[in-house]
């Protein structure tokens, strides 16, 4: 079958085996896949992962022991754990040490003509939500980790910096608390959706120095980024860290026991308050698709994806 | 007057000038200072601080314009705010950007015959905590500031590395709140007390890579205690860092992510409660002294304390 690959280089590929029907799992045919910032730092070595890249997709099952899957719907979280260690038992299944992640770590991805993933990570889609909302269902679960995870109070000042694809799921996912919201970025051409919305926007270096959020949620994947939200911080205020990068940034520890930060590393989300939301017609994402190329493309899609929007793959 | 001052080298002088009494401030004759692990920090350039060391005392108000307070025997908090700006109005004064502190940042601090401190600091110690029980009052609040910051729940498996003088003090606050608690420390020789309030005590080397725990504090003061702390944590734990030194560590980001670790800044606590605790004989502090010496002989204790538990100096 067709896929894209990573094996060192970025292929794309017409004789990769189809995967195999295991038990518990599905065989998924995807419909819509969207490149994220991940796979584009896979390609630089992020994970040491090799095999078909993808893990953002709306698709239907195809294949399925279970038959009342076949035919369905579908999108799927990423990680597939084992769910019968201590871990997936305390209830994290996200962090299960013995899981493989779709696109990521030991799994093949999503950005090939077909793919398998446990049938316990699958979500049906409702009907009212197209292909082209339902593939930002995974980007958005981990936009709304951050809810999850930590209390915003409406009445709190916050701060996203990076307006790019996370960001764009961020800051939507945050005006729903009420919360006094800036996203904090360096492409004023994409903010008319956001003022629309209700959001401030501003570049960095407007913002003076004494001027301080009670949470700062840095999704800019570079350490320039990371250095720019910390500084927005206020003293016991909580910066939030959305951004997976190879390269390694320095932080002063001692400063943060001073000012009392609390740093909260954040990554995957739940999939269901996300369906719920795009259900709802409480996020936009038509406006956040860049371009949008056939599979056969995927190569060209995937060179022009960096610094851009969304980039969809369209399987068939 | 003498004083044990710091001018970038250590110096004991007996012509120091007497501190001014100013508006809303008390002079205060100490009776017993304690060193503490920041004023040995100090001595190597941390905080860029020159005078007066020390910031642990009981002591005596000797003058004030409100006579109330006047012979009233007293701790302090050691940060000196503005109570005005909005950091002080938003209740955090110990974060108020125009602060002074005690001993560490432009305030002569303690070691001395008399010093001055404002009111709004002051607490009066109660009459059945003796003076070398009060002098703990600071760091023993320094490790309530843990319980104040963070919910620990007493079915949670908590790790305290760093059995210094600040991890007896966070152990003994822990271990008041039912939860699963271990020490781990290099220095088997000061177990005894800990083994007999039922906290676990181990080393390092004997906790096996996959144990793993719910909470982690680090307050070893060093990169190496730091990293090991960090190794402890489960994914989606929470490692609070009690450690401010001059040298700065590296933390991977990228992993804090991935594992959703929660890392949280804390330093100075509250008074009122550790003085309750202190009254209500919860924690011990007569086998935490190691030695106590006369203030003429600042210099010699200060010499001494290093690696040491609690070294006190007694002023009169």
């Amino acid at each position: 079958m067709q896929a894209l690959i990573f094996d060192g280089t970025l292929k794309f590929v017409h004789d990769y085996p189809e995967p195999e029907l295991r038990p518990g799992e599905a065989i998924i045919r995807p419909h819509v896949s969207g490149v994220c910032n991940t796979d584009i730092e896979i390609t630089r070595g992020y994970m040491g992962f090799q095999g078909v890249l993808g893990h953002e997709f709306v698709g239907t099952v195809v294949a399925c022991h279970d038959q009342t899957w076949v035919g369905r719907r579908v999108v799927g979280e990423i990680n597939a754990a084992c769910l019968s260690c201590p871990t997936c038992l305390r209830g994290d299944p996200t962090h299960c040490p013995n899981r493989t992640t779709l696109g990521i770590d030991r799994r093949d991805g999503v950005m090939a003509e077909r793919f398998s993933l446990p049938i316990s990570c699958l979500h049906p889609v409702p009907d009212s939500v197209s292909d082209a909302a339902a593939v930002f269902t995974e980007p958005l679960a981990a936009a709304l980790e951050i809810v999850d995870q930590s209390h915003i109070q409406p009445t709190e000042r916050v701060a996203v910096v990076g307006d790019g694809k996370l960001g764009s799921m961020i800051v939507q996912t945050l005006r729903l608390t009420g919360c006094d919201l800036t996203l904090v970025g360096r492409h004023p051409e994409r903010w008319a959706l956001y003022t629309e919305q209700g959001i401030t926007c501003r570049q960095s270096q407007d913002i003076p120095p004494t001027e301080k959020f009670d949470v700062v949620v840095d999704c800019t994947g570079n350490p320039k980024g990371l250095a720019t939200a910390r500084q927005l911080v206020r003293p016991r205020g909580r910066l939030i860290l959305k951004s997976t990068f190879q390269a390694d940034s320095e932080i002063s520890l001692t400063a943060l026991v001073i000012d009392e930060i609390q740093l909260i590393g954040s990554r995957c989300g739940p999939f269901a308050p996300a369906l719920r939301l795009l259900e709802r017609n409480l996020i936009a994402t038509a406006p956040l698709i860049s371009a949008e190329y056939p599979l056969s493309n995927a190569l060209e899609a995937f060179s022009s994806a960096h610094g851009q929007m969304k980039v969809l793959l369209r399987h068939s």
